[in-house]
């Protein structure tokens, strides 16, 4: 996990301070980062967007892809950014047209993420937003969807890196960029 | 409805033609329109947040509400563009913090809204965004939400005024802005 240069931009602690832990959501152990608060912080919510902005305009990225429902907060703002589309992998039977599927795993059973066919091209240099990872299974689905169409997946990125209850992060097909660390 | 000024606005022809129709989605008879097309053509997509932003950065808006999941990819570009706080309104269970609730009808049964307490403050000026409307039911119960905390709901608006199958969009409470009119 690529951390933001911890400390060195000022942006990165109001950002932090901003983000709510809530905890034993949604289930007890859990200290769930909220980041609805940081969205009621215009200024860090804007350096949040902008810090993005900085770090993916020069990389040649023509796919900003969001995951449902809150990489859709932070996605799109990017994606106008820096000049991209973007591309929303949604949950089961919400998107309309022709899809493609890929399951991941959650603590009991599985669940589905989908992506419109024809929303990516070969070759096109992609970032998958989030606002926070913990195991990594859900942006493992969603490098998968892109790979079917041979999309180039650049990095996984996200607001905040949350602790897990058990084990850390297991993506490891792709780097992933963290903004700021979970809470201690 | 108060649509925009059809076609004065160059903007608005290539904002209308990059929206999707996919028929009978989610239902037999509805001509369900497909804004995921739009956010593909990066021109289309920023016409469509700075014609809203230009809209309303003069109206002393400190809110803009968005609906989950497709009012999520348009209120936070609008909020970042006009200076304001974006707070999001999401299906039952999905917030973490303390919330209110109300409930709307769909046709078989009822469907919630969820807001989080604190969210907004009395007398704050809100938008309630989404990416389109049928009978207007979600956009009331959001009117009732931020009304329970005494915001002022200036308008409500979205970006295709979808058609209905039966019956015209029932919004009476508040001002409805539609960007375009739907397919025809």
């Amino acid at each position: 996990m690529l951390a933001a240069e911890n400390g060195r931009d000022p942006r990165l602690k109001a950002i932090s301070d901003a983000i709510r832990v809530v905890p034993h959501f949604p289930k007890p152990g859990i200290m769930f980062h909220d980041i609805t608060t940081l969205l009621l912080d215009h200024k860090a919510f804007k350096d949040t967007v902008d810090l993005f902005v900085e770090r993916y305009r020069d990389m040649g990225i023509s796919i900003v892809v969001g995951i449902e429902a809150r990489g859709f907060i932070f996605g799109p703002s990017i994606a106008l950014g820096i000049g991209a589309k973007f591309v929303p992998l949604r949950k089961p039977g919400k998107l309309p047209g022709r899809v493609i599927s890929e399951s991941y795993e959650l603590e009991y059973g599985t669940d589905q993420l989908e992506m419109h066919v024809g929303a990516v091209q070969p070759g096109e240099r992609t970032i998958i937003i989030d606002d926070l990872v913990a195991t990594g299974g859900t942006l493992s689905a969603a490098i998968r969807l892109l790979e079917r169409f041979q999309a180039e997946v650049v990095e996984c990125a996200c607001v905040v890196g949350s602790p897990v209850v058990q084990g850390e992060c297991e993506l490891k097909e792709k780097p992933l960029f963290v903004l700021v660390e979970p809470h201690r």
